[in-house]
């Protein structure tokens, strides 16, 4: 791109692999903040290539994955991960020495334990992921901002170069993120509670609901006041990208769907039996927890200040 | 008030019982509209009612239900659902002939039991329960906003007369709500799956990560981006207005969490067994739903245009 200040580019030559929500919102925020010189791709859908090239979001397309990493300074893994082992061993052969492969998957132990194999000694690894998304799918819903004040938890395995750590960590504080650097399987367990079970309560409920008679159903939609219609929006994820994180987090997931069903249940048998200091008791705790989160600054994201009128909770 | 065009007035004296975040609201929005001539109080907290008539919420504070219904046209109930019993029969010698009794609580069928009986023959009862409110409590929280493009679903029980029905509509139109009117159990179960059962499962997952180790906790907090973090915000709403509604619609609640955790099982178990069909058959499923929520409108509530950047899911 011309007018790019040398000092601002980070990684000269970017490889995505997969070019979706935030493949496209990275390398969108990459060329924003002049951090890349050229932008290659290849993804499995000739059309999402294509359109991605129309878009200006990359500069080359490519139909095989070996030749969209050749010469590539940073290679961005950012397909669903159950395509993570096939992309791997299918770019492995163009990478070239000194490159840095990293991803944005939302489960990191296998990740890595589908990509590490086939990559050689002299490339370095460091599995990241940016808390960060939408509703949406597909190289359209990007946007640059999409990374603004959100947290980027890198996972390097041991081993790992610091130098190859340290400037995956310049990308994302660069695109707006703050980082930390955790263990893999401590990043699992983490987001298991924070995003994976939410998710899939979210889906279990709207799924239950949508079981009910058609008339109710309308009904439901008709007074989906905020309650029911936040976990709409979550259950409206990615399909294939929640599918592949609930298959690949499976220890983590099972084990906090496990304490989370023995609570529930212990809540049923309180009303059943009319218990009503056992859920005060609850409600008193979860609200001061609340509390908690609004003094982290973390209550309404980004770091913004609060609404003025109050959010509505049905 | 001066000035209040005789025109507008629906209601020439009301008088609440209980003025927290929904009775204040809804004082201030029938002020801001003129549709009360004089506004009469009481509630438990002798604190509450001066603070109430400091703010200029109301005009007269009583400290007897009994006084502060005396020569009222309208008398709102806006107590926690459990307090209604003492309060109906408290305030019952008060009443004039062709009073309006009305409520707001979230629950109907056991609102019906509580109240009807205390109710002389001459007071028309209204029943209602607008789908409005805020994480917040008191009369410091309300506004008088709170109502507008919200439904309000009236549910007057069998010969009640049509005209104070058809009065108790005009107030909820008057301060910008859209009306239904439904048999009270309908009501019930429908709420039971829009609003109890989600607040329930908010209320479960986040006391299931606060019984995480204390470390754990810091970090599901600092990484509670969107997901958990919506969770908090429903589980921070009043415990003693919900700890009422779990146990006064007890059945329609644990028919609809018993449906939810057999459905949240069977993922488990597919999740257990990688069958990954099963999950994703589900999670396109729900995206279908969403975009039918979308499609009427109820997506981002209040009939408000979708914000311009798309609303982060973690």
């Amino acid at each position: 791109m011309t007018g790019t200040p040398a000092s601002s580019v980070l990684f000269p030559r970017v490889a995505f692999i997969g070019i979706g929500l935030i493949g496209s919102s990275l390398a969108r925020a990459m060329r924003q903040h002049g951090l890349v010189g050229t932008i290659a791709c290849h993804t499995s859908s000739d059309g999402s290539m294509e359109h991605a090239k129309e878009l200006g979001v990359v500069d080359e397309v490519y139909r095989s994955a070996a030749e969209a990493v050749r010469g590539a300074d940073l290679v961005v893994l950012a397909v669903p991960i159950g395509a993570n082992a096939a992309c791997a061993e299918a770019m492995a052969s163009g990478l070239k020495p000194g490159a840095i492969v990293t991803d944005v998957g939302s489960v990191k132990q296998s990740v890595i334990r589908d990509v590490s194999p086939f990559l050689p000694d002299s490339v370095a690894f460091v599995p990241g992921h940016p808390l960060a998304g939408t509703e949406h799918s597909g190289p359209d819903a990007g946007f640059a901002e999409l990374f603004i004040s959100r947290w980027c938890i890198l996972t390097p395995p041991p081993g790992t170069p610091e130098a190859a750590v340290a400037r995956v960590r310049a990308l994302w504080e660069a695109v707006g993120s703050k980082v930390d650097v955790m263990e893999p399987g401590h990043h699992d367990r983490v987001l298991a509670i924070t995003s994976h079970l939410p998710h899939l309560i979210a889906y279990t409920i709207v799924g239950t609901a949508d079981d009910l008679a058609s008339d109710a159903k309308q009904e439901v939609i008709k007074y989906s006041a905020s309650g029911f219609r936040d976990f709409t929006r979550i259950a409206a994820s990615d399909p294939t990208m929640w599918r592949d994180i609930f298959l690949n987090n499976r220890e983590a997931v099972l084990e906090i769907v496990q304490r989370f069903t023995e609570d529930l249940t212990a809540l049923q048998r309180a009303i059943r039996w009319g218990e009503g200091e056992v859920l005060f008791d609850l409600f008193t705790r979860t609200r001061a927890i609340r509390r908690g989160i609004i003094d982290q600054g973390q209550a309404y994201g980004s770091g913004i200040a609060p609404p003025p009128v109050p959010e509505k909770v049905e």
